[in-house]
């Protein structure tokens, strides 16, 4: 398989962290949200899998961008917009919420930030949610402001996160709950931070809108975290598919629904709330789903994935799988494979082809076990 | 400066011809509406810049996604978007249209192809219209269906672009005109040819929308073009930049407006049609506008823009370079920059820091002269 050099331009926009990050050995980017977001170091990825789950990394994750949503009529956009109920959110929390379309099918899977009624954030995965909200809002006549502000997420993330959080922020920060976010002060600036992440090692979210303070914070933490055997890192495909993290664009995109992607118990079609698709997920309910998400392992000990590859029984197709990598604690390829009604069992066994030769594969839940 | 690895998954789309052009020797990626666009093959940039305008090339050009418009309120919904007046578009041609939001501001600058009144396809640049869109006919209740076909595009550019179609065509395609578009036999099949494309030396686009046929039609191209040198190329920076082509997204986006971006001429106010930010753009034009993109030539034998560079007069910013090249025409830095009001004359000269060294340039027209 070849490499290709990413092209960088204007359009491919830099982060506050890039040029930190490019000294710090990034070998890799993807593009998420029209902007660089770290995909590789110069340790193999095995190591780094291994580092995070022992001990802290900070990641540029600054294209995780925000659309801030403002103004009277901010609740009932954002509302619109996703099948979770929103209706009961508490100001100072994050709530993971499936935005769709008409049809239901998949825009977006943000986190989303509640200030208050009228201010929140959507912390929004690879697409122009921005402008769906913008469409929606000039056709409904919305009394709101949306915009894309200039925040740059980084992440600390790792078993030692919280150690490293504690010297700078004290001991307050251990207080922070799950998905709740609060400002932390930071020498003459304050910083909104968010016990969430893309890693199942705990940590937290730091989202920098104070960019001279933000660097200077960046660079404590690796000051601060030599302790800990710091390290730069992004979201790591082992890691997020060992603990089965979804990833718009790769596992599900705009033709698959909430139902099919296993995000059922964001749907909430049985409240009083209205939202876009209510109607056609209603009706999918009822008749039944026609794909749907699963875990597949694969007898393989490396695998490269760059697009879907079909899943076959008796050479019919029954699935294709979506994201794939070897996992070193499954000692197999583990994959999120999108699978044809009829053969959602758990494991039923299948064929794939990876580079002209056959593999033995099967089915099984998600999360992995 | 470092460069990265463009980090494959199937979010990062690959085109039909992908495959393809990594055997022809893709050496860099863009990413352009959440798809790999080649940015450059093995040859040098200046090597491909000349082949490119004396020769022809064939290039993957898919990531020019099609937004597909269709139902009873089409027009209704294409014209909201655009401030171009396409109350008299014809069948069967192409209209360069910019897509703006409710204050003015530049969503995207795609071409519209008009089928008929209830079907149209926007040819976009790196944003996700198809959200834009979607949102609005929600919210105005229009009778429309949205939808990303699945249409790959395939360029031939290049003084010689005509005299390879002729030899696949028949002499009816030299009839084509600049922006107009019809279908074209191919063996079985028959393939949208549209006379566009995104560099100043002629030739077509092939909208494929037989996968089939258009990985035949291509690899022909290339056996076919023998005798006229044909290679595998992509949208090129020297040329794009000579040629004062735009770059939604590198020299413009949504916080600019088409007065500012030098396409007044696409802005119809004086016209009795409706569109998102009409009444906003009559208030710029009384008041004039804040910032215009100009030209720019640099003292400089190299640059490598990555992000936007201040230009500075008496340590003053007037602007900023958003795109650039050495040009071995001008046998200097061509840039295109966004420059302020009280420095839009022809003929000023600023400073600009490039790798920490201080450079002159001067402001000049575009297209350059």
């Amino acid at each position: 398989m070849s490499n290709q050099f990413v092209a960088k331009s204007r359009r491919l926009r830099s982060t506050l962290y890039s040029s930190r990050i490019e000294k710090q050995g990034v070998t890799s980017y993807t593009i998420y949200n029209h902007m660089l977001l770290p995909a590789g170091f110069e340790d193999s990825l095995e190591d780094t899998y291994n580092h995070l789950k022992n001990h802290v990394q900070v990641w540029d994750v600054a294209a995780e961008r925000q659309i801030e949503i403002k103004g009277k009529d901010s609740y009932k956009l954002v509302q619109l917009m996703t099948c979770r109920d929103l209706s009961e959110a508490k100001n100072g929390k994050c709530y993971y919420s499936p935005i769709i379309d008409e049809k239901g099918g998949m825009i977006n899977d943000p986190v989303i930030l509640k200030f208050n009624q009228e201010k929140w954030w959507i912390s929004i995965a690879d697409s122009d949610v921005m402008l769906f909200a913008k469409g929606l809002a000039i056709g409904k006549n919305f009394d709101v402001t949306i915009s894309e502000p200039d925040v740059n997420i980084m992440a600390v993330q790792g078993p030692k996160a919280f150690n490293l959080l504690e010297k700078i922020f004290g001991k307050e920060i251990l207080d922070l709950k799950f998905y709740n976010f609060k400002y932390f002060n930071f020498r003459d600036s304050k910083h909104l931070i968010a016990r969430s992440g893309w890693s199942k090692q705990g940590g937290v979210e730091i989202y920098v809108e104070d960019s001279k303070s933000g660097l200077e914070l960046y660079d404590l933490l690796f000051e601060a975290g030599k302790e800990y055997n710091v390290k730069p890192g992004c979201p790591h495909l082992i890691e997020r598919i060992e603990g089965a993290l979804l990833s718009y664009g790769n596992d599900m995109d705009i033709n698959d629904n909430p139902f099919e992607c296993g995000l059922g118990k964001f749907v909430h079609i049985d409240s009083n709330i209205e939202f876009l698709g209510k109607d056609n997920l209603i009706k999918i309910k009822e008749s039944g789903i026609e794909k749907k998400l699963m875990g597949v392992k694969i007898n393989l000990d490396q695998i490269n994935l760059r697009s879907a590859i079909n899943l076959t029984v008796d050479n019919k197709i029954i699935g294709e799988i979506r994201s794939a990598v070897f996992s070193p604690t499954f000692n197999k390829v583990l994959g999120i494979a999108m699978i044809n009604k009829g053969y959602f069992e758990v494991g039923q066994e299948f064929d794939i082809i990876v580079n002209q030769k056959k593999y033995k594969g099967e089915i099984c839940p998600l999360p992995f076990i």
